[in-house]
């Protein structure tokens, strides 16, 4: 006989880098998996190293990482830990990254820019990575900078289904924070059953590069309660800014929510000191309690992330999780 | 002597499809050069043959084409144009494609949808293009889709030097058409000085996928001349749809102005039955004389791809035709 | 428990380009299913889109295509489908062309010429396709410009068992069109018995370029049913030709067959006004009911097609449908 | 000042492996150039080694290799060459071979066979290679096997000057010794002012794979001189075996030409022993003293590698010398 | 029903090159399977033909080639197989190497030198390798050379035992034959239970390149058995002369282990005409009956690599066979 | 006329990173160029930014980055800037990374680790690096993980030649701290005239794994000066301890020469703490005045890196620079 048979298996193992190890656990609990025990840790010199405590031959991989800061290290981290399983013989890894790192710089705004969003594409890519899944891309159109399968989840339902809970009996605008990200505000609008748009039109100085002048509100939001919805907030700046100058035309009310809460440097101070009443964010990035403040509502990524990560294991179709239109 | 020394030359060679061969005759009359003689025809069962009557050897080429329709044929020639180019040794392969095919499927809308652009990019690298010349990309992410180096050049300052000479004495309101093009609008709207912005906001049934179910106008649009901005003017439905918007919101004048006449099926009859005073657009694409009206005004994007040519063969500096923001 | 387990399935899913889904119905019936639905539309400026309406993760993928006129469009219409399914995380995807597009230009015959073949096998793994599935290869050697596996399939033992039925009672010459082919011709000559072999000699002028001066038959004819052998009937020029030097020669009777079909232009009308008795053909391309005439006679390559197929998602081997000589 | 500018300068340098110095140093010759120097020489174990012994940094390089036995050492020290040249900088490396290496295995006969031509090209690209240069493939379609620029040069005027020199005053026929080669020798045909062309059918015996059970003569050629016609001679048998029916059927003379003078094992003792009158090679395989005899002419192909590395380093285009038909 | 949906099956298959098809017999008796029937030969001028006689559709390969002289001839052997089982759609493929060929040439030395041991490993993933299994490479960062998964085995324990056995009761001091594989006899004397260890230093005379003056003993060997091991024995020079300089300095025995017996030109008779007491090796290189001597001692590696390809074909983890330091 | 010719031209323009660009500009200064004005910063969450203020097309660029903490950053630093680099047009472009990152992982220790150093090596390539330049590898073999060109440089002449100056008169002998090294001191030895040489043996317990239990000196070193030679000094705990072993075994002094002053945590405290009389380093990493002690003596490699780049950039032959034996 020249040949040994058997049946084929699958197996499904979760990878947790160590920016936010509660998420994973939070995603393995839905799964009914525990995250595969690793060994990593730095060098004196800041060098990564990862080392898995299992035998991960032939497993369908699932390396999850939350980029938050220091955002260099944690990428560096997931690569490094891609390379380890690809040497590994892992079957097929999936890069699960639920806020995309450098995803803001996707094109070149002017010459001699790097495109750091396909570049880190590419090092996924590079260092072994066949698909790729997240959350809620800046632009949809990253996806397209992976070659292999991308799993575009989206927050909206999750943010929504909280919106209505709480405001629903309200008269909403939705309104966009700049002119770039009408489009998304137009589908919480139709989700939210036809509301009001608006957005804030930022006048620049034609005689200094990128000087904005004035923010001003388009569309109807006198005595209403807007809802300025973003990708991710940073800063908190842009968006603290927007909502004054709703407050400015009448708003009665204020209320943000986005995916991701980068909440970077003075953006807590700057959101809990503002006028607005609650700023609703989704945990693709680790918010630790010192970064909480009373008005902040975080809710849990984890259900979905699971049931995507089963889909796709289980080559199930639920597309409505998926690839939505952006 | 163990080596043959010689001052290295490069050459400039310009090579067009047959879509519209006028607009290279323009472009290399601007260089002082003519277009490569090309043998080009096609077999009977439609298959596309190519061959260039003079030698190539180590030129830089640029190898334009104008993607109309049949537009599938017109790229497969242009990709067995540039196949040829590497096959015959030319140095560097620069693809023009003032309007680049695809660019609309830039992402997935739903799941189990292709990245067509992606793909275009990746079949143009596969052939062995080194380097992309395009004007007003659908979404300026796709010059992240190619692996190397994209001229992104603007249309804007050829369509707002026109506005302002013909328009620029009215109070002139910029309209995006819908709602993911208003950035687009914020700098038409910087461009001439600050004027308002609008948008027109589609709302959708919640019940029927897609299907919308009212216009509304976002923005003070009231007695103004309101400026129609997009990137291409397709079937014109959704521009003349606009248009009746604005006016029935009390627009005192609709102008369009687009970088890509595209004018398929009916745009010629829309346009020119409709209430608009002009449209304005830029030859990237061929508009015969049967599809031209009485209201159409096409500016030449000749001359920007003629100095942006000369400039990449010179390894000049123009920054300011290239890779604006979007 | 760090892993979730499971056994391996795997599913066999038929897609179907909109050249001639008659081919993939009738396929689709041997194999016990139907093809997978699909929208798949042109927009009003002739791009391409297509989406398939059911999940197709983790399914073993044939994608049939006719490369029938328009060609292009056809060909394009296959690389989307390919991308849209390597995106959606089909597990394999194997391209099924039962007649590969562009297969005449598998060589630079001068110099600065394309070699579009390479080219389109290119194009199909940059889409994503895994393996090739086709009928016939103008040369045998294009297995070779696509880097994994080509599952060459022959239609000579359909045509002969054709051929012996009806004329296998008479003295049989099998004659080659032209000096290229000759080879073929003797696989013929081999099957049915050791027939005598002739072909066709162009003689050129020697002073102007591929000015064919004269046909001379090479080969032993007189009195007997030539049978003319090619790969594919494009306008017929060539066949009629042939047939008609034949007759001058001698020949009792002509008859034509070949696998494909192309039937260009003024071939029905050629093929049926010329003296030949019989032309045989297979559908590997569409022939609509206004091209057939009395004289054709068009064998299924269904049943050929969907035993492959089965055979590549069985792991079986039937090396006599594949691979064979040329 | 930023920057230090230059003016680029360009030099042609020429390497040669070991298996054919003098072909090398006679090209040289014609270049006006010397072989660079090169160390090397095998290990104890048959690994082989190569270093440059001058700097290569920004050549134009062209690296030799004559691929006669032991091929595969000779193929192995191209490669390595290659591989040096790249480390080491060289600007462009154009792999010379004479004689393509597995060109016989240009596709699969059956199934589970390689396509090893198709792997050399590979290989050769995989090490370094830009480009090609090769004389007279065995099938034109290898070009496609390479993804870059392959000059292709052929022998076909050298051999038909040599030709038309000694037997221009004779009644010739074109033969091709066997049904695949009948192009090449319609090609001899014209080139000679239309000659006859005949060629040796094989029969094959139904019951037996690849027993050939009678050669039979197709064509006229009685009476007249034949010249046999290929693109290599390997070990005589086939040819010889032609010659010999060729006499059967009353050739007055046989004379037999080709590009590749192979002449493994029994060739030179089948050749010199046959009746054939004129056995005519080039020199693009090494023909050592012993294996010259009586009737054999080898002519120079250095002058044609010469006048083609020339032209690829100065851009020239002789297009005469290249990619013809085949 | 549009899917036809099975249970996967895998199944391992074992592949032999014709280098030492006796190893490859001894793997199969341990594994229960046997190497599959394939057809290979060389053409008269070297080329070689592999052709597999059984079907080979999705199987598990593993290809095993022992690089022995000709090496070459060897290589391309192995590569042919890749090749072939790649076109005929194996689902994967891991090239087995247990004597990694190259090694040696695992970086540059000098400047305008290869690196032929990464151009292997490239060759392997170009010819369709997606895995390598090898045996004490000869530096372990060769591993890092394929991008994939690297089986690394190690014949330490092997060794050891044996030495242990024979050996154990005696004063050992393990020596380095150089100074740079002094890292691997710390790892024997860990092994040995923290034996001394010691080195021979060869001092150069700085003013002739690698002019070897002296070779010094660094370390304590006066009386004691020293174990000279490496991870090949080429010719022998360096071994024995290392034995000769440990006697000079007082060593009571000296006996010789090493990985990979290459045996190449003088070895034989240098070792068996030596005050080396035992040569130990395995059998990775065929060591034919008239290379063996009253010394040698060849151990076994078959059931080494037999339970690693199990290993490797059942996703299991025997991590203490693979991948260990260097 | 069909084209444009001109004379080309190249330029040579460096790039520095923000982690050292003290070494930029002393290179820039040997040059006589300085370093292209670049705008760099981090963006709140970490994620870099990168635009270079001078028109780059068409040049030959040199990217410098200085591997010190933190280290992921400045990495992906470096990759941003070859990606803005290689999408704006640069001609060629090479990675210059004195310390190259993560080099100590160059291979798996043991299973299921990465191997990062290769994976730093294939992002370079992906971000579009055509070439490297380094110092002092960990191991040569490194250079073999990047496929392209690499200058490997050494600061053996450099240290040596101060070694000499300042202990030239004094008994030498150059100790390994490590069984790994030895072959690099053994360089050291010969560069000063066949010095006796040492390492230390370290033992291990066998029970567990990787417990070091003891440090043996193997080799001469009473009375003696002994340099502890090694390529970089990170936390300085095995240096240190090494020193201390080196005393017990009546060393009459001890000094320190690395390449690379790693010199993280502890390792001022320790080295300026211990009896070492001098610490020799160059400046491949950036020294700060605080972390700068008495006993220590930075070394610049700036001019071997000025010298090193102007060869490249004028293919000019300056071996002894590179590519050195290791």
């Amino acid at each position: 006989m020249s040949a040994i048979r058997q049946t084929t298996n699958k197996s499904l193992m979760l990878f947790s880098g160590r920016a936010y190890p509660e998420l994973a656990t939070e995603i393995a609990g839905h799964l009914g998996v525990t995250p595969t025990p690793t060994a990593a840790y730095e060098f004196a010199n800041g060098e990564l190293f990862v080392r898995f405590e299992e035998s991960v031959r032939g497993c369908d991989a699932f390396v999850l990482q939350s980029h938050t800061a220091p955002i260099n290290t944690w990428l560096m981290e997931q690569l490094i830990m891609v390379d380890a399983l690809k040497r590994a013989s892992a079957k097929r890894i999936t890069v699960v990254a639920p806020f995309f790192p450098y995803a803001r710089q996707d094109k070149k705004h002017r010459g001699r820019e790097p495109i750091s969003a396909r570049l880190v594409a590419d090092m996924f890519k590079t260092a072994g990575a066949d698909r790729l899944m997240t959350v809620d891309l800046h632009t949809a159109q990253i996806q397209g900078f992976f070659d292999g399968p991308v799993d575009h989840l989206f927050a909206l339902d999750l943010l929504i289904h909280h919106v209505k809970e709480r405001w629903g009996d309200r008269d909403i605008t939705v309104v966009s924070p700049d002119s770039g990200r009408v489009r998304v505000s137009e589908r919480w609008s139709d989700k939210l059953g036809g509301t009001p748009l608006a957005f804030i039109h930022k006048t620049r100085d034609p005689l200094v590069a990128n000087e904005v002048v004035a923010n001003r509100v388009v569309g109807e939001v006198e005595g209403r309660v807007c809802i300025l919805v973003d990708d991710m907030i940073d800063t908190g700046g842009t968006i603290v800014k927007a909502a004054e100058t709703l407050f400015d035309a009448g708003a009665a009310d204020v209320i943000v929510a986005a995916t991701h809460g980068v909440l970077s440097g003075p953006a807590v101070e700057r959101l809990s000191n503002s006028k607005v009443s609650e700023v609703i964010i989704t945990n693709t990035l680790p918010i630790e309690p010192e970064r909480r403040f009373d008005k902040l509502t975080v809710l849990s990524i984890a259900p979905l992330l699971a049931r995507a990560i089963k889909e796709v294991f289980e080559d199930g179709s639920v597309t409505s999780l998926f690839d939505g239109a952006s």
